[in-house]
């Protein structure tokens, strides 16, 4: 019922319909997720996604058989950072509850305003700003930050800001990210269940101290980040689920997230 | 309101309730996923899951921060083989429609008869002696196999037949799988989306052919391995969502895969 209580936000939909983008059409599931392959934009100084082939090919036997081994760090493509990543004592990705992962979302786009500041951290205003519009956010709720930035994947000249590998890549990485101040109010203030952006760090590029990463989650709340088209996405009415890899004990990991237009 | 229909399961979850296992309460998310470690269970000839610590511990700048790189071979743990696993131009596992992971779901438990026999294969007999009960199975829906050896997961020599690895490893296999021909039932008469079991491989360990893959695989349908807690859910009235690491041109990875009894 909620998709009508907008009639701005059913304009904005039959409008992206005719030119093929913008919000997904109701009941059809969006995939937010990158795929994973040596072109994937990982963190300067991670290990990229690497596939080795197993086999390929017919068998002895006469059937076709293909297999492969991968190695990759657990925070590039489309991952999640666990609570652990930042927060000491706080949890692993294998024991964030399912109900954490799974739930109703809404969409900031911040995007307008991010257009040319690649050091755009979403503020407290944007998010009050939002609430204008939509409403307060719910406890509970998954929060995704829309930059635009998701449009420069998988270049990470644009995307990260820089294609340079090691610290000398880290020292020139330039991308949005939320502000920390804005993180303790999702945090304490709304009770959210989890953050999301469509950049490499909820933390922007310019970070020195990873304060948002540090605030969400002391309070055991979970990032996800370089998350897909969240352009598809309308500002209400979406439902995501996010399921890591379950790695014990990990920090992190591939995500595949999925959203639902309701 | 299907959950109404069958007498007999309200009177098997009671009691399983009493006893804290069997079916799920209804609207509770059940992790059908084995964790990633060094325990987990892999194919003989398989790259076992390995995490490498990148780095643990209190930075100079004073936050905690944790983070590890993984290797695994895609066909280890809780994974799903993708179509072309086993059949040449069919879809990898980036290809898999979310249609096809993500919907209604029944449980085949053949546990009592495969107690005994680590080379049981689900027969036609057994799918048509469940649809006396419950109904012919539709089109679209995603069928688990329940033979009960998760029940020995992770102890190898139980679970797998053997703890042995290479090649010395794969003759001493012994764990139940589903018929060829079964699969062919389920693939062409059914048109199931997907096929799930609690065992290494949708093939039982002697297998010499793989044809229950090959009988899936060439008609694009998906097979979930290593499916953990089938124990804990009803027959009918369970939803699933299965979502795979999106591996570009992959043949299978790490699943995550989720239920809901309702």
């Amino acid at each position: 019922m909620r998709r009508f209580k907008f009639p701005s936000l059913i304009g904005l939909s039959l409008a992206g319909t005719m030119l093929l983008q913008g919000p997904a059409a109701a009941g059809e599931w969006v995939d937010l997720t990158y795929d994973l392959s040596d072109e994937a934009v990982f963190w300067p100084t991670a290990q990229r996604f690497e596939l080795r082939t197993d086999f390929e090919g017919h068998t002895d036997g006469g059937w076709y058989y293909s297999a492969y081994t991968f190695t990759t760090a657990e925070h590039g493509g489309t991952h999640i950072d666990a609570p652990i990543h930042f927060a000491e004592g706080k949890r692993h990705v294998d024991e964030i509850p399912l109900d954490q992962l799974i739930g109703d979302a809404v969409v900031i786009d911040v995007s307008e305003r991010a257009r040319d500041n690649c050091d755009y951290q979403v503020s407290i205003a944007d998010i009050k700003s939002w609430e204008n519009s939509y409403g307060t956010i719910k406890a509970g709720t998954i929060v995704l930050l829309r930059t635009g930035f998701g449009a420069y994947w998988p270049d990470a000249e644009k995307y990260l800001g820089t294609a340079k590998r090691g610290a000398e890549g880290v020292a020139e990485l330039c991308f949005p990210g939320l502000a920390p101040d804005a993180a303790t109010l999702l945090a304490e203030a709304r009770r959210v269940h989890a953050v999301g952006i469509d950049t490499a760090s909820i933390d922007y590029g310019d970070s020195k101290d990873f304060a948002a990463h540090v605030n969400l989650m002391t309070h055991n709340i979970p990032a996800f980040e370089n998350v897909a088209n969240l352009d598809k996405l309308p500002a209400i009415g979406v439902y995501v689920i996010a399921l890591p890899t379950k790695i014990r004990g990990g920090s992190g990991g591939p995500l595949r997230i999925i959203a639902e237009v309701r």
